[in-house]
């Protein structure tokens, strides 16, 4: 059989003592195959914030749906948002698709937060400019196309991780936390994402300046059978 | 602390030799806190299932992020699916909801297809009649609310599983399966959809005879911290 297999794994807190995220992030499917994650963040915190993430996730998941191509919903997002809001609002907007018919990741990015990129053990931190949507007209995003092969590792977040220590004089390192990771054995994505935001969290003093959203990718040769498989897991308190 | 997780996983796959999946499946935010589960099943094969299956999909999930209840979200999917088609194209319709206002689970069903719904080791089938969406004006959901709480376990499946083994003979009994895994275990809601789903291809003689979705929900005991994760899991095949 041969072939390999796509891991994603999303790990997502939200800001001390604030209920709702800022950060929406939805996976939704291609029309020809295929995965997209959608991650934004409003800019600005709670209920606002919350509203003008879905809406850009929203406009963004329905042009997918409809086969828009991935940079061309960026940027619909982008003008829609800025024609809403006049500038006074804006959003980032991370888009990672695996497209199975060219066999690659197609990462989009308006986000000044860097991503990272790793073949194995070999970390890149791309830190390109990369601007949020809604700022003005005609705002483009960042496209990178990067073939699908094992040992292929992504890593995206939100700026709650870029930020995470900063008050406190203790900046958060990414990428000599993932290459640590990287050396040390082969996590899966999803101890690299709990692993990334359980730092972040700690140097905020376990109260989050903001919300955090970790998104981690990883290709790894095909062990198993055919089925796609999903896991959500929703922790919330009792209403009394 | 205290609290609860919801914890739900997918399990899917498609119909020997056809590689596009009839089934769509989608877990979304809701706007006021908890997620959904949405779950649809175009009543032919390849691609036609499948643009039937995402535009019912997509329609609920716009419905819904704009604050519409999940009945009435159903009830607009069916009247438009019927409009378009003449009552000639039909799909089942399956959404769950965890809300974390109310602290229920409610699972809105169009689908003949019975689901279970067991507390501990006790194991209800509810088959109350349900018609798919798009058969004609004024289709109604069945609809279950449920309370959130530890031990609780929902399982729902398209009809691949209800037809599995069927054509040789040997068709399968689902709720044994589930009480003898409830009994001996205390499963995770992945091993209980991946139980399910590999039960269902080996009685299908390992050439699946449609596309089989099982989504599986849980409700334990909070162990861990706030973090919600999410995992996806894409086999494929390399491209020459």
């Amino acid at each position: 059989m041969g072939g390999m297999e796509v891991q994603i794994a999303v790990a997502k807190t939200n800001k001390y003592a604030v209920t709702e995220s800022g950060d929406t992030l939805e996976v939704v499917e291609r029309p020809n195959g295929g995965v997209s994650v959608v991650l934004a963040d409003g800019q600005t915190s709670g209920r606002g914030a919350k509203a003008v993430s879905m809406s850009v996730v929203r406009k963004v998941i329905t042009l997918l749906a409809e086969g828009v191509r991935d940079g061309a919903a960026a940027r619909a997002a982008s003008d829609s948002l800025f024609t809403e809001k006049q500038g006074k609002v804006i959003s980032t907007l991370n888009i990672i698709s695996i497209d199975l018919q060219t066999g690659t990741v197609v990462l989009t990015r308006n986000n000044p937060a860097p991503f990272f990129l790793a073949r194995n053990e070999q970390v890149d931190c791309i830190s390109s400019p990369s601007t949020e949507i809604g700022l003005s007209l005609n705002v483009r995003p960042v496209i990178s196309e990067i073939p699908v092969e094992p040992g292929l590792t992504l890593v995206i977040y939100t700026d709650g991780l870029v930020h995470a220590g900063e008050r406190v004089g203790r900046p958060m390192d990414v990428c000599t936390s993932l290459k640590a990771m990287l050396e040390d054995q082969d996590p899966s994505p999803q101890e690299i994402a709990d692993t990334l935001l359980s730092e972040a969290v700690r140097l905020d003093d376990n109260r989050p300046c903001d919300d955090i959203s970790v998104v981690v990718l990883k290709v790894r040769e095909r062990r198993g059978d055919d089925v796609r498989r999903m896991t959500v897991r929703l922790p919330f308190l009792a209403r009394k």
